[in-house]
């Protein structure tokens, strides 16, 4: 499947986040530890955020080779970032299927999959937004959940959007006789607000942590100088942890959405909507 | 706009065809002379057929420095050759953007455009067979067209086929308010006949030719060695001449498609099929 | 061959020099007016200094329709930009062909070329200081160059060491009977100065212009926009004019050395310096 | 490093080599088993013969997801088939350091690295033949490796040209006082004979295999579809086994040449010549 992280702080200079943990999803991208592939080789995106709205970087080469990517990494400084590097579940491999994804001032990232992708994909297109229709570019069951959940309103209230989407993409994949429809880690952010969602049909879901409080941190390991780098509102939610620090990394329970807001986060039960007239 | 050639008759080396001709593909790639834009470096294609089916090489680079193309055909012989370069529209450049498109034993390009394509194009793809919805991997114009005419029959009536796709294209770009919603020169084949279809809705559609009878421009440049490389059921369909032979090239008419089988070329005229109860 | 522009100023947002002109770098990427091709889609690079140094985004796709340039072009901020889109003449498209090559602080970026490049390169290579000369990454002449001058002191003295560097390709090209055996306009920097050269063995070189005083310009023209992002101290030297604007541009004469610093610019004699006892 | 297979035998289609086994050389470049690396996904390449001469496909994706290799693969038939999948050491992921690499009818390829190659490369690049040395268009130590080993006559006696570039590189690196400078598997062909080397300074080389007669196996294992498909002069030589059948794999031993020719193998000692007045 694939990797992802998203951190939200004062402005961090990419290459501390990508480049410099033991674990960075750079490493992650030949040699994941707990994902479903080891190698996430299929492409991979760069989204952040500063005063022009938020910026994409996506390339279809391995990030572990790509020149690129290390040279933006040390150039760009942000308030909040996502990455992901992606194991392609059969869609091609092209830029336009590169987490993450970007809507106005909005991205969107997923690890995990659409069921049954090839026979709900036509009812799922059918059920976006004509006016957002258009704008869907690639080919993933990423995107399109994205697309479907900004039909259901994530723009003005993501948690409940996402469920609805969640919902129906359950819904319409039980129709064809599959009993897990959806597995699903997402990240979400408008650039002040995070969410991310931990959440499987199966109750097996894909690996998602997120990070201590940073100041206690920095009181247990009073010489470690990653944490010093790091403000006390920062936050990070990864798909595996980024290091082996002791007390670092909080698994994200199954069934949850995270809300990182000002430096501190929120942990809230996810159930998809069941959808009364879908379809 | 994009440039495209197609050629049937006996197994020839794919250089002969890309390389060696004063304006060939590859030289368009460049400095097209008839087309819309110059330049046509927005990603290539290239389609033939052996014992083992139609084969395809596509890629975004730029025709004109890609080695691979280069190598590829300097090794490839093939009875039917299909061959395409892109000047994008508007859509990302991408493999899965690139002409040929293939179904099955079938191979299509196309030059031109789908007018106003973002606000006609659900309805589109809701016109689509939905056995055949999932198969659409890019995001162009040209491979919507061609699982249009795949849903209304063309491997069993190709010109009926293109005509019902094209009559759909234009009901639903007029209801858009596009007085003129389509452009194109099309090539299609089984790998045994070849259609190639001109035709816009103003009626000043994109440049196409045929070649001449081989056996009559042999006696008439006795010594042209390209000439006597070509067997005499060798035909050729162009977007523009490949050379500056007198007489090697006809105009295809507006509203017309060219069948072209063994060696013998018909013309005929093509009109869009209007359709009762589109959409 | 090629085309480049190089700025120097207050912070200035990339997008406004990239794309925003009439006939900005991008334009002449698929259309340039007085290069010697009018296509420049073999790559392209982008180099900027911030205080990290200097960045470099690199790519062998054309820049007119790379989405990520666009996307950079965008975000990045930067008071030394330099920019370059390549026509092959020869040497491979890929990414350690692409201007600006880098070394330590210093940027290079070369249109032009060194005659006779196979029958001199081996002893050009020869010249390259040995520290210096596993650096050189990709195939071209314009990197071998750029290794020539730092070898003869480009951090110490640049124009000297580039009319060394100049003197020592003619001289070695004139033993292969090559009468003309450079072209070239070369901008280099260290992220303060900017040192542009026009040159050329035959005296035809390669088109070069820099920009007039900003302030006499906004004075002429109250209105115009662009004017009014520039700074006064806003410095740009291109191979051809990014605008229509009466009186914006200057072309660099032959065999001249523009030197430009804290928004004065000082125009020299450039010479290659005859070598004694070189090879 | 890298992993490779060479065959040579009656015309195979390339895909029954590149894909069908079920430790094909395709799997191997997202999960080799042997390599110093599991993953080989910098780029990768093929080779093949037909009456044209060698042809070539090298490409920088990953080969596990690249299309038009599985495209050819599925269309070229070839009685001398050299194919290679990349894990760079370094050097730069760009079509020309992909192997094999290719000078007039032969091609080579290496798995393995020469130590301290910053160190000697210069004295390494002095030493080839003035006249192939313009040639070398990639920044490999592999292909240096090849020129080094056509300077010494590749093309009249193999062993004894790839004794003395290997003789070369130790003394070259010894007096850098790197104790084991190279480490290599190589094979190159003309076309008619293979030549496949296992070797390195330290006496532990990289893993290498060759198949066993195939017609004692097809009697061993009557039913198995895949020896039906070989020809009795079938031979391969790999990197790691294709397979997991009992006496179909016998290693090649340290310092071995191996030598097939019309169906036959031979095995000789393979030493580097120790040169005496070289550099």
């Amino acid at each position: 499947m694939c990797r992802w992280m998203a951190y939200t702080g004062s402005p961090l200079l990419v290459e501390d986040l990508l480049y410099a943990p033991a674990n960075s999803l750079v490493v992650q991208s030949l040699h994941a530890r707990l994902g479903v592939e080891p190698t996430n080789g299929d492409g991979f995106g760069l989204g952040w955020y500063d005063r022009d709205g938020p910026g994409l970087f996506r390339s279809t080469e391995p990030a572990w080779n790509d020149r690129n990517l290390r040279e933006l990494a040390g150039h760009v400084r942000s308030p909040v970032v996502l990455a992901h590097v992606r194991a392609s579940t059969g869609t091609p491999v092209q830029q336009t299927n590169c987490h993450p994804f970007r809507h106005g001032r909005w991205l969107w990232m997923h690890n995990g999959a659409i069921a049954a992708f090839r026979a709900v994909k036509r009812d799922l297109v059918l059920a976006v937004d004509p006016e957002l229709f258009p704008d869907i570019e690639g080919s993933t069951d990423s995107e399109l959940f994205f697309h479907l959940a900004l039909t259901f309103g994530l723009e003005e209230d993501p948690p409940a959007a996402v469920a609805r989407a969640a919902g129906l993409i359950e819904e319409l994949g039980r129709r064809q006789g599959e009993p897990f429809p959806l597995q699903m880690t997402v990240a979400t952010t408008d650039g002040e607000t995070l969410w991310a969602f931990r959440y499987s049909s199966e109750g097996r879901s894909r690996s998602l942590f997120h990070s201590a409080d940073i100041s206690t941190l920095r009181a247990q390991y009073p010489d470690n100088p990653v944490l010093h780098r790091l403000s006390d509102d920062a936050r990070l939610v990864v798909s595996e942890p980024l290091g082996e620090l002791q007390g670092a990394w909080r698994e994200v329970p199954e069934s949850t959405c995270v809300v990182v807001r000002h430096g501190s986060e929120e942990l809230r039960p996810f159930v998809p909507t069941v959808l009364e007239a879908a379809g």
